[in-house]
């Protein structure tokens, strides 16, 4: 069994295309001729073959995809990327870098399937390339974000986090889309330990062996010993103590001003942050461009470009495929961990996993 | 008079030596070593000869200043830096590394002189090399920071800021070291106004014309339309308004995560930031290093180098002299302004200068 031990395993990554007024389509074509992104994982890409065309012509490379039929049980292994056509977006329909409802409706359907198929152990992680949030509201309205699209997708009642990934270097927050006046509030040594247990968990399924956490302060100095605010003392601390209890391995509260320094210097793999900008200040500054957004606490890990549809260079074949690449390549790595664990994959069709979901049958051809 | 127009003024800096136990000597020795400093302005150090040399034995170099008496009018113009020596301090009876209250007493006395200097009008801007925060404290009970601190000392009921500065570009924040909950409320469109206003009179007096300043919103992704908060709606924007209309060139709110991408990328000469670490994570992230700290809105500008006191590599000659030569080319920048503008400068004596400032009087010689 020495060949197929863990580190041989391939895991099987399902890629939904984006929205397709802005770089999801140059970016998945881009993907799919990388070599270490064909060599990391079996790639399912789930889209519109004539959009993808389109990509492939903007990217100025040659698509080499293996065909599977939207009914047809996919195969455990193909020597190329294989793609699921849904055929339901003829190009020519989109207006490039505009908002439109038929944009929002493909990428929904193309992460749907992505979503059904993984839920149903055909595939161990799922990436997409970017959404358009004002599309995806216009194909379906009560849409707020990603985690909890999924978790109701997927009939997910867990915690999920949302982490920002930039060359190793890991970030978590306590609080995330609430004014900064609702932060201080929202703090309790219970939800902070609940964090570093998702930091931790989802950084062991990524390999880190342990990760090692600096925890954020709230306050500036980290609270000057409760001159500037008493958080630090009476929240964060015995939050910190209780999950290093717990064998989590971390520290702080540090001042948010230089743990990141020290983080950036490889002096921890994560920084749990205290709120929303506290963390994206800094990871923004040290590479806007590479970042990886995951969603963790699923079943299955969620990755895509932390950047957004770029409707400002849509169509030029400029857009840089690296983030897109990392979010694969670590999709990949977290999903061989759960090849590994798992067993045999099931042989189901997408309109089988569809199904499984009770999700809307697959879409008409447009 | 052409050739003692603006650009030919040089300005007189005073120079206090900070903390004895940390880095300060060894900065002010390679600093006074320094071709470029030497030239940028008349430099006025005040210290202890012992300790100075100390520093000089460290840092490998050779001291070259004019020895100035307490009593002693100042030359309004010298060939090599001038030093004051008040020979309060004998190093030898410093500990390494240690917070004392001699080494408190003898920083505070050395600022306190430089800024009776500047308030005489001796001097056009003041400098110091790091101070130890607890050190002051042993030595002034009540010593809060430099701004309090310096307020107090020449009698100063304005409004003074903070302002950082690293490599032209500049922060400011509406509010410093509160609790984090307690930054909302303290926020005002007439605040804002007054940080935009005080922003842009210090830089202008720098030499920018005008300073483009960008506003930093409060809330994640500036409130997304109200959505997270609406300080942005209610509060920031009115006062970015507000200051428009009188004149300075400024923008915003915009989302701080990327707010300081753009000013990095040259968009912003300054930002202004609603609260401490939302500039510090930035800031301490471009450039700890090499960054200034500007106490500007004083009748003088005071800068010194945003880094500490280092106890941990003192006496070792290794700490980087940049910051500090960076806030002494700051100061005899905008001490040439002032120069430019001022008349002759009046021929006192350190022991005037402080007798005018009502200042105990010249400490006695260690």
């Amino acid at each position: 069994m020495a060949a197929s031990g863990p580190a041989q395993v391939k895991a099987t990554v399902a890629l939904a295309m984006g929205d397709p007024a802005g770089i999801s389509p140059e970016l998945t074509a881009k993907l799919l001729a990388l070599e270490d992104v064909r060599e990391a994982a079996n790639l399912v890409v789930i889209g519109d073959r004539r959009v993808l065309e389109d990509g492939a012509r903007i990217a100025k490379v040659a698509l080499d995809v293996e065909t599977v039929e939207v009914d047809e049980p996919l195969p455990v292994f193909s020597r190329r990327p294989m793609f699921v056509d849904l055929g339901h977006l003829d190009p020519a329909s989109i207006s490039r870098g505009e908002v439109s409802c038929a944009g929002g409706a493909f990428a929904k359907q193309n992460y749907l399937s992505a979503l059904a198929l993984a839920k149903a152990g055909a595939a161990h992680a799922v990436t997409f390339t970017p959404f358009n949030k004002g599309a995806m509201r216009l194909a379906q309205p009560d849409y707020d974000d990603e985690i909890s699209f999924s978790a109701n997708a997927i009939g997910f009642n867990g915690e999920a986090r949302e982490f920002n990934v930039l060359d190793g270097l890991w970030n978590a927050r306590v609080t995330s889309h609430v004014p900064l006046s609702a932060v201080a509030g929202m703090l309790s040594t219970a939800v902070i330990v609940k964090g570093l247990e998702l930091t931790h968990a989802a950084m062991a399924a990524a390999g880190f062996s342990p990760p090692r956490i600096g925890v954020a302060a709230l306050n500036p100095h980290a609270g000057d010993n409760g001159n500037f605010g008493r958080e630090e003392i009476d929240i964060i601390a015995p939050a910190v103590r209780e999950a290093k209890a717990k064998g989590i391995v971390c520290e702080g509260p540090y001042p948010a001003d230089t743990v990141f320094v020290r983080a950036r210097a490889g002096q921890f793999d994560a920084v749990l942050t205290m709120y929303h900008d506290q963390g994206q200040i800094a990871m923004k500054l040290i590479g806007f461009d590479k970042g990886v957004t995951l969603l963790g606490g699923f079943p299955f890990p969620i990755a895509t470009p932390a950047h957004g549809t770029a409707y400002d260079i849509a169509g030029r074949g400029i857009a840089n495929v690296g983030a897109s690449r990392n979010a694969i390549l670590l999709a990949a790595k977290m999903g061989r961990q759960r090849a590994a664990k798992g067993g045999s994959i099931p042989r189901v069709s997408l309109a089988d996993a569809r199904r499984a979901l009770a999700l809307d049958a697959v879409p008409a051809a447009a």
